[in-house]
C-alpha cells in the first residue's frame, strides 16, 4: 500500500512541508524507520533524533522545526500517527467460515461471513452476530451474545448470560462473566451466593490479556461504549463503568461499585466496592482509593486524595527522619531554654 | 419454581410478617424487583428504597420497620438472601456424559454420572471423581485427582501431581500446578530448581478466574477446606492455607508462607515468603505483610501494623506538609526567642 | 535413580563428611526426609530441625555442623540442592508425535521429535524447532518461531509474529503477543493505534503463569537471554528487560521501558513507563517506581527510594501519630513561655 504524502495528508489532516510526491509504503520509529517509512515525534524526548533519522517523512505538531526531511504538520501528532497506522493497517475481516473442528450447539445462531476456528466452542442459545471472529480455544456459553465485527482472541472465555456490543477486541485469555465473589456467613462457613446476573458490554469496548469480568449476583455487570480495559485488569460483580473510561492493567474495582463517563484510571490502583468514582475523574497509577471521588478531579496516592495534595504530602515523605530529629532537638533546646530561665529568674 | 412467603421462610429460618400466602418465583434487587420477586436489605444505604420498591416481599434483620409489603424477618438479612437464592437457584448437575471430542487418554479413570465437554483433556493416570464438570478447554494432568461433584469452568489447567476435594468450583483460566518461582544462582545464572511438590486442595474450595496456585517445590502447596479464592490471585510454591480462609482479588502470598485457619485477606495485598499469619487474622485491602501476624488481630497498611494504629498513623499523612511547615516555624521563633534573651539576660 | 552419596558429591561440586557409601534414590524436605533421601538447609531458620531429621544425608554449606547424618559440604547449600535435585528429576523430552487432534496449519513448519497435542493449533507459516511440546489448548499465531527445545504448558497463548528462544518453559496460561494498550485522542473518543510490532524472547527463558507480554506498537517488545518471569506479571508494548533479569510475580511494567541486565523486581511493583532501570538494581517487593533508577542500587518504596533511606522513612511512619503531638507540646510551651518572658521582662 504505497502513498504519497500528499495523499497521506489529506487522509490525516494534516499538511505537508517540502516535498509532496514523496512515497511511501508504512511507518516506523523514528529510530529505525527508512526512506519509504513515516514516523512522528509527539514526545519531547525524541526530539533529538530529528538530526538523524533516515525516515522519508515525519509526523509533526505546531511549531517543532526540521527542515531535514518532508514534515506531514498536524495540530496532534500522535493522534496523525495513529491515523496515518490505521490506513496502512486496516482492521480487515477475513471471513474463514465455520470450521468442521469449532463446537457449534445446533440451537446457537450464527450471524453472516462467520469465522468460527478449530477449537471454539459456542453453546446453546448463544447468537453470533456477522463477522465475528471466535478464535481457537474461545468458549461462549449459553444464551450469550457477540455483537457484529468483534473479535475474539484465542482462549478467550464468554460464560453465559453475557452480552457483548459489536466491534468489541477481546485479547487472548480474558475470563467475562466468571461468578462474583460472593458469600454469607453460615453456622458451617462461607455459604455461596448464586451468581445469576449477567455481564452487558456495550460497543466498540477493548478487553485485555487474562482480564477477568465477574457476572452480576443479582442484576449485571455494565462496561460502557468505548470502554477500553488492559490486561490483568479485575472487576467485580456488579460494578459499573460509564462509557469512554480506561483503565490500564492490574487495577481492581470491588463489587458494585460505579465509574463514570470518561474516567482514566492508572495502573495497578485498587479501587473499593460501594463507591462512586464521578465523570471524569483521573486516577494516578499505584493509587488506593477507599471513598467516593469527585467528578472532574485528579486524584493519586494510597489513601488517594487530590493530585495537587498529595504532591505536598508526597514531597514530605523523605524528609520524615529529618523531621524527626528536628522536633526531637527543638524539644531539647526548649526544656534546656525554660531550665535556665526559671533558674535565672527564679535568682532574681 | 414458585412459593408462598411461609415456604420460603421455613426454609431460610425467617418469620412472615403480613400476608404469607403471597407467591413468589424468584429474588431480585430493591430497585428491580416486581409483585412476584423477593427482595432484600443487608445494607443501611438501600433502607431508603423499602419506600418505593414493587418487591412482593423483603428480607429484613431485626428492627427494621417496613409496612408497605409483607416481610421475611429474620436475624442475618444477608444469609436469609444467601439461603433463598440457593432455593431459587439450586446446583444441579447435568451429567452429559463424555463428549466424543473430549481428549481422556485411556489410563484415566472417570467417575459416575461425569459431565466431560468436547475440547478438554484428561491425562494418563488422573482420576476424575463422581458427577464431576470438565469444561471446554479444561486440562487435567497425570495423575491428578479430581474429587465428587467438582465443576471446572472453560480453560481451567490443573497440571500434574494435584489433588483437588470434593465440591469445588473452578473458574475460567485459573491454573494450579504451574512451576514454583525457584531458582539457584548459578555461574552461568538462574538454575531452575525443578519444582517436584504437588497441590492439594480440600474440598469445598473455590477458586477465581485467571487465579493461579503454584506446585511446591519440595512437597506440596496446600490449600484447606472451604478456603474461597478471588479472581487474579497468586499462590506461590509451599504455601499452606487453612481451612474457612478467604482471599479477595489480587492478593499475592510469596512461597512457603503458612496462613491460619479463618484469616480473610483483602484485595491487592501482598504478603511475603516464609512468614506466618495467625488464625483469625483479618488484613485490609492493599496491605503489604513483611512479618508475621498474630492471631485474631486486624491489621492494615504498608508495611501492615495493627489497624487502630494504622488509622493514627493514615490520619497523620495528610497533615505532614503542615507539620513541616509548623517544625520550621517552631525553630524560627524559638532561635528568635532564645537570641533575644541573651542579649536581653547579658544586659543584666 | 540411585546414587551413593559419593557419587552425588561429584556431581554437585560438594565433598562428603561421614559414610560416603550410603545409597540415596532422591530429595525432600528436612522434616519429611527418610534414609534414602538427601535433604539440605540454606535457611538458618531449619537449622533446628538437624537435630531430628530422618533424612539419609544433608546438604550444608561451611561451618554448619551436623554429626548425627552424612554431610554433603559445598559452599552454597542451595545451589547444591538445585543440582542434585536436577539430577534426580532430569528434564527429558518425551516426542509424541503431531496428534490427529492437533491443528496444524500445512503451511507452518514442524521441527524434529515433536510433542504437537490434541488440541494445540499452529496457524500458517509459524515455525516449530526440534524437540518442542505444544500441550493442548496451546495456540500459536501465523508466522510465529517457537525455539529449539522449548516447551509450552497448556492454555499458552502465542500471537503472530512472535519470536521464542530456545529451551524457553512458558507456564500454563500465559499470553504473548496481545496488542499492546496504545490509543490516541479523537473527537470521538479514544482511537486505537494498531500494534503491528511483535515481541522477541531469547534463550533460555521462562513465562510464568498467565503473565501477559504484550506485542509492540511499532517494533518490538524484547526479552533478553535467561530472562525469568513469574505468574500474573504484565509486560506492556515496547518494554525492553536486559538478560538474567528476574521479576518476581503480579509486577507490571509500563510501556516502552528499559530494563537494564541482571535486574531483580520484588512482587507486586508498579513501573512506570518510558524509564531506564540500570544494570544490576535490585528493587524491594510491592514498590512503585515513577523514574529512573541507577545501576546496581538497591531501591524500595512508594515512590521508590534507596533502600537504605527508605529503611529510615518507613522506620520513621509508625511514630507519625507521635510526632504531631509532640510538635503541638513544643507550640504550646513554647507560646507559654514566651508569653510568660514577655510579661515578666516587661515588669522591669
Amino acid at each position: 500500500m504505497e502513498k504519497s504524502l500528499q495523499e497521506l495528508a489529506e487522509q490525516i489532516d494534516a499538511t505537508v512541508e517540502g516535498n509532496a510526491t514523496v512515497r511511501v509504503v508504512g511507518m516506523a520509529t523514528i529510530e529505525t524507520a527508512g526512506p519509504t517509512e513515516v514516523t512522528f515525534v509527539a514526545n519531547r524526548r525524541y526530539l533529538k533524533h530529528l538530526e538523524t533519522t533516515r525516515a522519508g517523512a515525519v509526523i509533526l505538531g505546531p511549531g517543532v522545526v526540521c527542515d531535514r526531511l518532508p514534515v506531514l504538520r498536524c495540530a496532534d501528532p500522535y493522534l496523525g500517527f495513529a491515523k496515518a497506522l490505521r490506513l496502512f493497517h486496516p482492521w480487515v475481516h477475513r471471513a474463514t467460515g465455520i470450521s468442521p473442528q469449532a463446537g457449534v450447539h445446533p440451537d446457537a445462531q450464527i450471524g453472516a461471513e462467520p469465522s468460527l476456528m478449530a477449537g471454539c466452542h459456542v453453546a446453546a442459545g448463544a447468537r453470533i452476530g456477522d463477522r465475528v471472529t471466535l478464535s481457537p480455544g474461545v468458549y461462549v456459553g449459553e444464551g450469550s451474545v457477540i455483537g457484529d465485527d468483534s473479535f475474539l482472541y484465542p482462549n478467550v472465555v464468554v460464560r453465559e448470560g453475557v452480552t457483548l456490543g459489536k466491534r468489541c477486541i477481546i485479547q487472548p485469555g480474558a475470563v467475562i462473566g466468571g461468578d462474583g465473589f460472593g458469600y454469607a456467613q453460615d453456622v458451617t462457613g462461607a455459604l455461596k451466593i448464586p451468581q445469576i446476573g449477567g455481564v452487558r458490554i456495550g460497543d466498540d469496548v477493548e478487553i485485555g490479556c487474562n482480564t477477568t469480568i465477574d457476572r452480576g449476583a443479582l442484576g449485571d455487570t455494565v462496561i460502557g461504549d468505548r470502554v477500553k480495559i488492559d490486561n490483568l485488569v479485575q472487576i467485580a460483580h456488579n460494578v459499573r463503568i460509564g462509557d469512554h473510561t480506561i483503565i490500564t492493567a492490574m487495577v481492581g474495582i470491588a463489587g458494585s461499585t460505579e465509574i463514570g463517563v470518561g474516567v482514566a484510571v492508572g495502573g495497578h490502583t485498587a479501587i473499593a466496592g460501594h463507591i462512586h468514582i464521578g465523570d471524569g475523574v483521573s486516577i494516578a497509577a499505584m493509587s488506593g482509593v477507599p471513598g467516593n471521588l469527585d467528578a472532574g478531579k485528579v486524584y493519586a496516592g494510597i489513601p488517594a486524595q487530590e493530585h495537587r495534595e498529595w504532591r505536598r504530602v508526597i514531597g514530605t515523605v523523605p524528609r520524615l527522619p529529618a523531621m524527626r530529629k528536628e522536633i526531637a532537638e527543638l524539644r531539647k533546646e526548649l526544656d534546656a531554654l525554660s531550665e535556665s530561665l526559671r533558674s535565672k529568674l527564679s535568682d532574681k
